[in-house]
């Protein structure tokens, strides 16, 4: 394979250079709204799905049709039919700082060979289960693992994963919080 | 289609009772511990998987082998081999309550015909970018709206989306925030 500078990694720099030079000059085009759709199918069964976006003044639809089954696991009294919700928040968490790091690298010049990392999250069930008050719902403790290799000394390679962390969309809304409202429209039928 | 109490809607409430029940008298079968780990693929595309989970004492691995591969757009100078990792985040959210809602729908006897989720979630990538340190990197404001078609009136569906918001980990993590701690090991090669 032949690897040129604009495209190390994957990624094209240098139109990620100029993008961000272009949201720099029109910052309006940095207002973004990601979605998705999801359809109950039985018991805790449920179904995802990603039409679209909005994002640099106007929508797109992805490349790639997407499906996501989601479930409780038998021991949990459901069908297992796909990862459990909490399984899948803290891979949307390894998911965007393996991005943040496959851009970071790629912007600082370094190539990488193979990353990989683990998530694990802590939850004490009797909160969603109502047997403690004082027991939270969420996670309790969610700790992140990477392993990177790339042609660079391990401090530079572990300064990859602290910028990708700095600037993670997920790692910010998993530790601060952010806004979620709830509605209940009327059904269409 | 038989519907028998026992099983509605695809939950069978009395194991369900019985293991909150077990739960009760063995609070330390409460405590899990959700994994899924991540595999880099090239620029901002990754690749995750979810081999098991610990709880009720023991380790189990899901009947189901799931692969969800995330990536960001083009517009976003990604390949979009995959829903962006906001969007999975947001996916999280809805398969949370969801499951949650089959299952409250089920304890309390409503008879559940279809339901809908649509997620939204505005973000200014400014953030993200580095352009405005003033702008945070993750979701300003997440909105879900529900569309319940069931055996009950209007006020009583509502209240089942109100109870799965209320006993949710997903929403508590996504409102609240949770420790996060993000390492690097030392790759094996």
């Amino acid at each position: 394979m032949t690897v040129t500078a604009q495209h190390l990694n994957g990624v094209d720099t240098a139109t990620l250079f100029a993008t961000i030079d272009a949201v720099r000059q029109q910052p309006e085009a940095a207002q973004f709204q990601f979605r998705t759709t999801s359809e109950w199918v039985s018991g805790t069964h449920s179904r995802g799905r990603f039409a679209g976006f909005f994002g640099a003044g106007q929508e797109h639809v992805h490349a790639v049709d997407t499906v996501i089954d989601a479930d409780h696991p038998a021991v949990l009294v459901g069908t297992d039919q796909g990862p459990t919700p909490a399984e899948l928040l803290l891979n949307a968490l390894a998911a965007c700082l393996m991005a943040g790091l496959g851009n970071i690298a790629s912007a600082r010049g370094v190539e990488l060979h193979g990353v990989r990392c683990q998530v694990e999250g802590d939850i004490d069930l009797r909160g969603i289960l109502g047997l403690d008050s004082g027991v939270r719902n969420g996670f309790e403790d969610i700790r992140v693992t990477f392993e990177v290799d790339g042609d660079a000394e391990a401090e530079k390679l572990e300064s990859l994963v602290r910028q990708s962390q700095a600037r993670s969309a997920v790692f910010d809304v998993l530790t601060h919080g952010t806004n979620v409202t709830v509605q209940v429209a009327q059904a269409s039928n």
